[in-house]
């Protein structure tokens, strides 16, 4: 008889990693589907989370340069067939508007009436509509370089949706530049490729390897494609963000030209780059667990809950008034230039539901306040990335001196997790037979070391790529920035090959 | 022979105040028309206001207990089809997506494809698809109030558009939330309102009535709706800022309901509330002047430019660093609950066009540093409220010491300027005659008092509206909260009033 540690999530990861996922999305109250095919709801917690990411990128763009700016949700068909491979990546997924009215039909139903002239696309990325604005705000080198950055929804019409993975409706951020060289677009491209493994790894606490896409995994339209790529704990490879160097192509399809410093006309360099609420999806499946979400705390809508206990109406209101103050005082600490985020949650819930509740949210400290800590002036706390029943007690003086100690203590420990994790299932993999049971698992006679990702030759060959794709559903998520050349050989052709990359199964 | 004055916007006011309008918005850089039919693109500067007005928002909702969240841009038609009177109000507005896919057409041109079984409606407000949702969320009193708010786009199929003020697809917040009684969702009701009235007196520094409208002006589907009445420069009316009781309407048509504390099944009652980037048609109508744009302080991107003047290359640096010295000074210091907003404007241009340049975008307080203000450690600066060439000195420590009352200072002397306007331009007025001329002053005796907000007796006929509508151009922007009861006789028909309402001509 198997003796099963009782869970706050079912099934668990091992058992349905998939339904895991989103039952820990329901138990922490994020986001869920709506009655409108692929698009999802944000509930405020989970939309707390999104709001942290925006302010702290913002800061991130603003010391950069950048400004915000926002543009229309619709672009004109012509707009999008000016650049060929672009339309043909996004003609598939394009929602498309054509009516501008609606009318009763004959059942007394409304239909739509008024057709337009010219449908509108609802923009699935907004490098054409963009383009277009700034070819008229671009006359000489004194307009470059143009920094812009756009908070938006996009839409793109997706077969198979996942809450926060891949949803038809997403909310994300795009920055568009257009530069005088090709190097300083380049530049651009990486810059923000650094700000987003930077946001990642000290936010997010989640290691990313930076690289470049292959061409069979480019934006469409880009000279070249970065992106970072971090492991999930099913071990599949989870892309959170891109970068992508566009040369002329977008300035020529839309014609943005500038004067040089020698009055000639040139067209300017452009990049794009772009995160989305993606990455709620990559926090929730980096360190959740068994019993619910695990918050990095920089991005915790509240870093700190406070569980009032109260064993009977007398001590009640002292109690709660010990719970406020403190709550106050804690708001008074700054944490990453931020007050402290403090919730006293007084609901009149049994406690043990209570303190389940915000384990499954993933709430960094839980603090209990009952007789006890009010007599010793004493604070009771628990810390989501440890053992639940583990609780310390401070003075109050004590505990909030140290607060911030513990919330970067919690984020340390969940990064370093996380980077033990991915270091143990990356493996160096140079034979074809090795490579194969790597990626079949349930096959293999060594399962403990099987599955993640193989660093591993490639020659830069696509028939390779189709091969494991189509057999092993492995594709390269990147070609890493920050590794050494090294000669070798592919590791499906033998073909000679100076680099290793990264294969993996992805989301 | 005229001697003008010259003017750095033309035409003035005076001249053409609609196309004034289009130039201040044009010489401040706050947005354009994008080459979408009624889409407008928001450039940073105007941006930078609306992330402000949300700044603040986000604040006053958060202190009254709502919470952000997102819901679909799409609304099933469906859904929409459920609440009468709110479809027969929308439905001449509406964009409808009917497909998901492009594909070449004969001629190679893109034409929509893979139609859709049941069109999409893109949201031109969120009752219907929030409803659904709430009536998942909600089973029992103890999930009452629920209180949210959503930050979005909307789309409304607008025939004549103007930057900020009517636009195809707008920004704005919307609120949504539900009570179990009456009573409560009154009390939400005229609380947000009063939110609303205070942003705008306080951060707009714009006057405004609090008031309802007649039923010709609800909101479709609404029991009452109420709303912040300004006052623009050309008298006319500005509605900026509506709160809904919409009753039970809403919950019936989403079935909302939710038991009692005796266990029995009721509907909920509910409310919504919005404001949008209208805002910032108001703010701009409402305080500036024939040189361009003037920024209510605490709204303003940038509170304070610094303008370098370096007559030659050997003090070039010296002058750069005591700017930027400067600049990092005045951001330590707080207004509002933020540091100051600082830009160092070192462009290489003229120092006339750079300073205009800061006149027409309303920049506050504009500092210029030369030689002189380096020798005496001192601060030249000019007030954006007061005569341009009117050039105060301070001591640096002292300037840094009362940049916040000379921010106030702005402040409150644009709002009384604002509310000294209105009061001259608002009447009682008591006969159909006089009530004519007011609104007629080509034709009038006395053009120096015509025109404006006329407050006037009107018994509740429906019959009256549309007369002054149909001669007059002017309807009932509200009717005041604030204003005591009075006996008297309708302007218009003569019949037996009981409080005097406001007539204007509007936006």
């Amino acid at each position: 008889m198997s003796s099963k540690i009782k869970t706050a999530i079912s099934p668990t990861r091992s058992e349905d990693y998939s339904e895991w996922y989103q039952q820990v999305i329901k138990a922490a109250d994020l986001a869920e589907n709506s009655p409108v095919r692929g698009c999802m709801v944000i509930k405020p917690w989970g939309y707390g989370i999104w709001e942290n990411m925006q302010r702290i990128f913002n800061g991130m763009f603003k010391a950069t340069g950048h400004r915000n700016a926002y543009f229309p949700l619709f672009i004109p068909l012509r707009f999008l067939e000016k650049e060929a491979k672009h339309v043909e990546g996004f003609a598939k997924e394009c929602a498309v508007v054509t009516h501008h009215r609606l009318e009763e039909g004959p059942d007394k139903k409304l239909v739509p009436a008024s057709p337009l002239q010219e449908p509108l696309v609802i923009r699935p990325t907004s490098e054409t509509i963009i383009g277009e604005m700034f070819a008229k705000w671009i006359n000489s080198y004194r307009d470059l370089p143009l920094l812009i950055n756009q908070w938006a929804n996009v839409v793109r019409w997706e077969m198979r949706t996942r809450l926060f993975l891949r949803t038809t409706e997403f909310l994300w951020q795009e920055g568009h530049t257009c530069h005088a060289t090709a190097e300083e677009a380049r530049e651009e491209t990486f810059q923000m490729l650094d700000i987003y493994a930077q946001f990642a790894e000290k936010y997010m606490a989640m290691p990313v390897i930076k690289g470049e896409k292959t061409e069979s995994e480019r934006f469409p339209g880009a000279v070249a494609t970065y992106a970072i790529e971090a492991m999930m704990q099913d071990r599949k490879a989870l892309q959170s963000g891109t970068s992508h160097f566009l040369g002329q192509s977008f300035a020529k399809a839309a014609n943005i030209k500038f004067l040089n410093s020698n009055g000639q006309e040139e067209f300017v360099w452009t990049t794009s780059w772009g995160v989305s609420t993606r990455l709620i999806g990559a926090l929730i499946m980096a360190h959740s667990d068994d019993d619910g979400l695990v918050l990095p705390p920089k991005l915790a809508p509240a870093q700190v809950v406070i569980l009032p206990v109260i064993p009977n109406d007398e001590v009640k209101e002292e109690i709660l008034s010990y719970c406020q103050e403190l709550s106050s005082e804690l708001q008074n600490v700054f944490y990453n230039n931020h007050p402290v985020a403090v919730e006293v949650d007084d609901r009149d819930l049994r406690g043990g539901e209570k303190f389940w509740s915000w384990v499954k949210k993933g709430v960094p400290i839980r603090v209990e306040i009952g007789p006890n800590e009010l007599e010793n002036k004493s604070i009771t706390f628990s810390r989501r990335d440890k053992e639940h029943k583990q609780r310390m007690t401070k003075s109050r003086d004590e505990f909030i001196a140290t607060v911030v100690s513990e919330l970067d203590d919690m984020n340390e420990s969940l990064f370093q997790k996380a980077f033990d994790f991915r270091a143990k299932h990356l493996a160096k993999i140079d034979t074809q037979k090795d490579f194969y049971e790597f990626f079949t698992p349930e096959n293999s006679e060594k399962p403990e070391i099987h599955g993640g990702f193989a660093l591993s030759h490639w020659s830069g060959d696509s028939d390779v790529e189709e091969q494991v794709k189509n057999e092993l559903n492995v594709t390269i998520r990147c070609i890493p920035i920050d590794g050494d050349d090294e000669e070798g050989k592919c590791v499906i052709s033998g073909k000679p090959s100076r680099k290793r990359v990264i294969f993996a199964k992805a989301y």
